[in-house]
């Protein structure tokens, strides 16, 4: 290939560093995938033979060769597997890599395993099983997730701590309650990667270059053999087709998305002035003259990486944005995001996994929060309204009254006396006392889905017997 | 409420223009989100007829009190009907709105309403039965765009047009086939947004400000009169959950890519050089002096309009991030981007439909593009290989050789007479003409999913059979 | 303009509500940017002024058409003004609504208003304007919160707070200096739009619908007339340019960013466990039953807000990407963006202002936060290696011994007595307690920038003697 | 550091795989900055040494301290210059390794280093001084850029293309002045890096952890040894702020943008359809069956990068929404986006530069397509309006009746014949040749920064003379 640019003297003074070399340079460097495509290695292996198999089953190519590319193959997988694989960026992709390393072990018969397929079927079918991995990875960990909230929750099922909204204290709720909502978010983020999985799940081998093949190929057998549930009904569609990769990008943010919100408590919680929460000491950093300081890093970076999850899936978006059919070299960009975005989803799903088991909750702490919150503020005036008859405003008023006076003196309201509040108002009678307290409230509240504790336990049995579905 | 603000002589001089009233001004209408979340009225007052309903049926109200609600939120839905829903700021939003209405006419049963359930619990009721009919529309929509490709491709089922890779003509394939693609990418879209409303079917009412009430309550009855699946699980989760919101917008977004996709191509195929398209009249604007000259507006603006669904998408990610149980203001920014991205959406599936229905394919420049575009190339080399046993390299150097001589006469490959090929090389016979067109190459690529028209029409026929299942 | 449509029965039962009549109302919604571009009138109205000056200076249309024309726009203006802009659909934009209305009061002379010009440059000429309006308020709003911010600190130069990492108690500091920590942030932001407007300052008008004109215009003239500091150097980039919204979005993204910053620390700071301040009454919304609760709204709107500027920042950049020159219609999606953001931006500038200038802070509270939270431990660290020369493990070592003890006792560290301390290690002595205190603390940290109040005052004087020359 | 957690049987099984150990493995990966920002080193160890040298002239350590440490840290940097930075994760960071390199090295020495700062500031300044290295080599490679569009430019000044809007032909330009406009965008983005180089050049050394040291450092002396041009001047904002890193993205991600636009132009202009430029096969890839194809690889890496580019804005953004000051561990995801976003433009600055400097125009071709597109359509509507004094609509209506001819003919405007011409209208007359040309047509758009040649050549000059300057 020669390089037919013009001497016009301008581009002999424009390259300079690593580009030296100049424009060919330049075309090494950004057309190189093998960097990151390696990572493909197994999936691009796997895919070869059941290819191979399947032509040899079809009589496209005879079986001695095929016996002949799967043993390479098999030296080339040890290879791989023992030293990694080589990064030489003339052989710029993973599939060239391997496909040079197998012409140079078995000679002749490796052309053959290139028939009825191209590259770009060949890296769609790759990649989907990557990513096809990449979503049981992801539910793995999910699950092992909400097996450590479940057990916290029902450890706590009746630990009392504030109920928050916009961050101040709202109304009492057991912290058992608290870690199952997590729990059902985390459901719907297995509910979403399966989703995920089911629709990519058909196999693109065989869609060639875009056209697909004129030879007698087996498409349902390559299928079958990688796992798939059936081929791609178009093979246009599916050489230009990434929305498999999106699906899972999406998936994976929202689950960030959930993280970053549990880890944004768990920081809250952490703090000082709460000191509802002591991180485990594996996954915060301590200070040998700070004793009682504890940074959050874990906590931290799962809340950073939901960012560049996010960062992730707008970069893949965007990319695809209006590119004509069939394949484009934009497209080469789809990987970089999945794999970063993987890795860090599970990063932030160990951490968090972790936080959660280990972390010592200072439920004393919590309950004193409520308490000192008023977080039974209506609870009160709930009673006085249903108990006392006593109109809604007139009863917000008595109330309002209460609290100040509790606020005075420190004290929570049910540790005010009966003196105190007939005081205020002489309808209120002992009985007001079963109202008050965070206990009497907490419990409560047992519509089904509420925070009273016989309502968590039937939350977390639930839970239970899901996931002892999926054990 | 009296504003405490120290007169520090700061903030006299600091406001201007709108809010020269000071922060109240400001809060006014930062805080009003009924210029927004008025679309949610028919989902409000539904929502508050089942919720007065099971309040009677569960005794928690009277028989007569829930008449006299449901019909005065009847006369209220007549009116917004007919004059549409007053935009009062005081009145923040659209349950305020309704609330105070009622009251004004149906006086003190009014505020009975809201017992057993909270702004909280409404707001994440109405939003997701407003998604729920975005998702339904959306899907309806796409239905019709997926008629309109399926009756196109069978149409075009034998038209021969270039297909291209990096926009480089690359093998010869069927117009059908290529609107198959679409109709494929479609298919998952659907699928996402079925998905997306399955997870979603779930009714938050009854989980309160966040954490469930001590009411007797039943969930199941408004769920069932509400047409959800079930309540959700978690009262604190049912009120900070958005993932129904962000399931919505990504799938709306990864469809806005596949639309941008078809729009671009069709911009491109309109040009003057491709030539491929007659846009039709309506979806374009044309010039009086100009006549060859039509503007492909709606296709334009469709693929701008990828870039501001995913700009929805990004927001409220972004919104969502790091915040803590249970409801916090920021969540009030949730409808505008579902809003917009619904309307966006609504109009570019709608505008993508009439152009592929309405559209004047010239399938004459199409052919002629693949012929010149010299996309049997592929097909001789491998004629070669396979009929005249020629080593492959060689057979590539032969075909170089013929290329290069119909592009200097300006012809296809399959108006060279025989004697020309074989001046280029003898072992070429007559039966090589049977490779060389363009309707040879497209009816050997007969894989499943292939160009082949045969495989096109089958591929019309299942479609037609799942498309027949939804009407 | 007629419907070429062929009647393939598949169109027919194709559309149905809002688009009941078929493509032609498609388009009629697609293409109308009326809705919003309205939001022009001023700078249309402004820049058609200029240009007919400009005409009629050049001798291109005569002096009398030119005053005909300005007695018409004149009117319009007071039309517009005084009734709004009438919405009709059917004339698309703000340009052809004034042009047609033009028409109609002062007939023929309004077509000669359109001689040398085309409504991609009057848009692209219209929307910088429009722009450059809104970094003049931004700046203006930005300037009003420095002040406040800069008033509040000189207030508070002297209040302790502790100062967090992590959001862990590290090392006291001065609530003047966190403050004033904000001061350069909006600085910075401040800088951010200058520099957009400096880059932006050009005026498009006269570049036509692409290459320029054949009139004998004067663009020097235009751009004076309107404010700009020359016109743009090649008519294609003119009309394809969109970098100015983007720089405007792009500096409303880092200004939100740090806006949200501030939101969060005083959400957190209104929390009951922090209770460093309370917030105005105008800009939170309280309860009657819980007084003790305020809901911080515009300050979680403030941080909510952030995600839809940056959404809209994403948006354009998406919509632009890969757009050929010179205009396409995808570039009609760059107001709304623009639009949102600017509103968003905005309110949540005023509604900070608000909270810096109005927020009560609590002292004492913050304060004891300080001290209870150990945040002087590293200075008794430092006091140890430097004062008894003891190396720094062991000093590490005895600190941790001192903030255990302290800690258990629920005392700060300067209240433990010279017994306790000397227990630990007998090398401490009386003038430790000088290092012991918070003020102490910060008055030690008087580096240039540091938290020490001296060095707070210098940053007041210096900041106050920058705003100075802005007033 | 001990692993409190409690042995619930939950966590036993929960961790397999790459952290089989638990939690401190998981720790120990996430928290681990070294694997990217030893990228840092060159500016760690520059910093260092500024740092000591400060210390020194303080009389803070002893001059023979610093002299130690200097020669240690020349020793440092040569081992990392020879055989790279070691990746040890449980030194997690460049700033660990490198003060654990020193330590070994030089002994206790190394310990005083650290006096009067911390990590904190610290790792802000490193990374300030990466941003800004970048920030000039992007300045270097768009220089170059513009070198490459201004030669080109010089080169086309008469060469004649159609100019499109919506791609649709309508009007000639020259491809001198199409080049042109690129320049004018990249001249943007060279003020853009310039603003940010100048709004983020000063040092934040001396800030220490938050609040400011205590020891009598010399902030100026640093800043200036560091080619800063002054220190921040609040400590709390220097160690929490990350503007100048989203001021580099937002810069690159405007640059990216334009870059994609004419990336897409290129692979349009490339396709056979259009067949309008030839790209250097060092910057494609051919394929040896069908010379006529080239693959536009780089350009559509180009493209596609814009995608990641931006994802890497965002993602930055989003993590640094709502943090709390001061410094937070999220704020480690801030390298990590940079980084990459640095690389790939870098990239896509070169392979740009090479395809503008050494593509081949087929100006034929673009000659061509002006004049089969009827540019000159209104440019004839003109000539009526202004010569032969015709109202607008009908000189409209003549201009589009023989546009209809010369389109039946397959002929440019200016082949009809006179004859042709007046049957059409009789007040044509012999002159109008005179505007019917495409060179007539460009010529005459002689309007300041329009598409007439001698105007281009202006354009060029006065780019020419601006290079200049910064040669």
């Amino acid at each position: 290939m020669s390089d037919n640019r013009k001497d016009t003297g301008v581009s002999n003074k424009m390259w300079g560093g690593r580009f030296a070399e100049g424009p060919s340079a330049i075309m090494r460097e950004i057309n190189a995938s093998i960097p990151f495509d390696k990572a493909l290695w197994r999936q691009d292996i796997t895919a070869s033979r059941a290819h191979a198999a399947m032509l040899a089953a079809q009589g496209i190519i005879t079986e001695e060769d095929a016996a002949t590319i799967d043993g390479g193959l098999d030296r080339i997988a040890e290879e791989y597997e023992r030293d990694g694989v080589p990064e030489d960026w003339d052989l710029e992709d993973i599939h060239m890599t391997t496909e040079a390393r197998l012409g140079a072990l078995v000679g002749p018969a490796a052309g053959r395993l290139h028939t009825a397929r191209s590259r770009n079927d060949q890296v769609a079918t790759d990649f989907r099983m990557w990513v096809r991995d990449a979503i049981d990875q992801a539910i793995a960990g999910l699950h092992a997730l909400q097996h450590a909230l479940v057990a916290r929750a029902e450890e706590h099922a009746d630990s009392i701590m504030p109920g928050f909204t916009h961050l101040q204290t709202a109304q009492p709720v057991t912290l058992g309650h608290h870690l199952l909502a997590y729990y059902e978010m985390i459901a719907r983020d297995v509910s979403r990667f399966s989703d995920a999985r089911v629709r990519m799940n058909e196999s693109p081998l065989g869609s060639a270059a875009l056209a697909g093949t004129g030879f007698p190929i087996d498409r349902d057998a390559t299928a079958s053999a990688l796992g798939f549930d059936r081929p791609t009904a178009n093979s246009l569609d599916a050489v230009s087709d990434r929305d498999f990769a999106l699906d899972y990008l999406m998936a994976a943010s929202q689950c960030a998305l959930h993280l970053s919100r549990l880890a944004e408590e768990m920081i809250i919680w952490a703090s000082q002035p709460f000191g509802f929460i002591r991180m485990p000491d594996t996954l915060s950093t301590g200070s040998s003259i700070m004793p009682q300081k504890k940074n959050p890093d874990a906590a931290e970076l799962v809340r950073g990486h939901a960012g560049r999850v996010i960062g992730c899936t707008t970069a893949l978006m965007i990319t695809m944005k209006g590119l004509p059919l069939a394949y484009s070299k934009d497209m080469q960009d789809d990987k970089p995001p999945v794999f970063e975005a993987a890795s860090l989803l599970g990063l932030s799903i160990a951490a968090m996994t972790g936080m959660v088991a280990d972390s010592t909750f200072n439920t004393d702490r919590m309950r004193q929060a409520a308490e000192l919150g008023y977080a039974t503020a209506t609870d009160l005036a709930d009673w006085l309204v249903r108990e006392a008859d006593i109109p809604f405003r007139e009863a917000h008023h008595i109330t309002g009254a209460a609290v100040k006076l509790a606020e005075q003196r420190g004290v929570a309201l049910d540790q005010l006396s009966l003196d105190d509040l007939t005081e205020i108002d002489s309808r209120i009678g002992e009985r007001v006392f079963d109202a008050l307290s965070v206990d009497a409230s907490v419990a409560s509240r047992a519509s089904y889905g509420g925070t009273a504790p016989e309502q968590v336990r039937a939350q977390v049995k639930r839970a239970k017997a899901r996931l002892a579905e999926k054990d």
